[in-house]
């Protein structure tokens, strides 16, 4: 199960992890892969992007909660950040 | 004076607005014309993506306010989301 997975399990609305990067442009290329990857699965995060740090939130709107596409899309965020 | 730097003299500590697009990718295609003109500045706002929705706030971190850097970086904002 991925970190921002065990976090959804406390806060239940939504899973918000925080990612960091050495610099703005590091940041900004993560949000592009991100949002490619939103993209693909038809299911986009809340993105936020500061310098060196970009934060990410999923819920399902729908429902106003989470559902297998949040976790699914946590989990493959999580990969892209360790690879 | 752009609408960003309107707004700016009601809040003082920093500067925000919210530009709206039919989609994700034109958000994010906003997002990637912001981050390059920030690298330009040498000026990087707060960006907050969702879909269809891209919110820039600035301000200066060294002085914890406004500088002109914001004022600049603010109309340059407005004047690519125009073009």
């Amino acid at each position: 199960m991925s970190d921002l997975a065990t976090k959804a399990c406390i806060e239940e609305h939504h899973l918000m992890k925080t990612f960091t990067f050495p610099n703005f442009r590091e940041a900004l290329k993560f949000v592009n892969q991100v949002g490619e990857l939103a993209e693909e699965q038809g299911h986009h995060p809340d993105i936020f992007l500061a310098w060196g740090k970009v934060e990410i939130t999923t819920w399902t709107h729908k429902i106003n909660g989470l559902t297998e596409s949040d976790f699914i899309l946590a989990a493959k965020i999580d990969q892209l950040y360790k690879s």
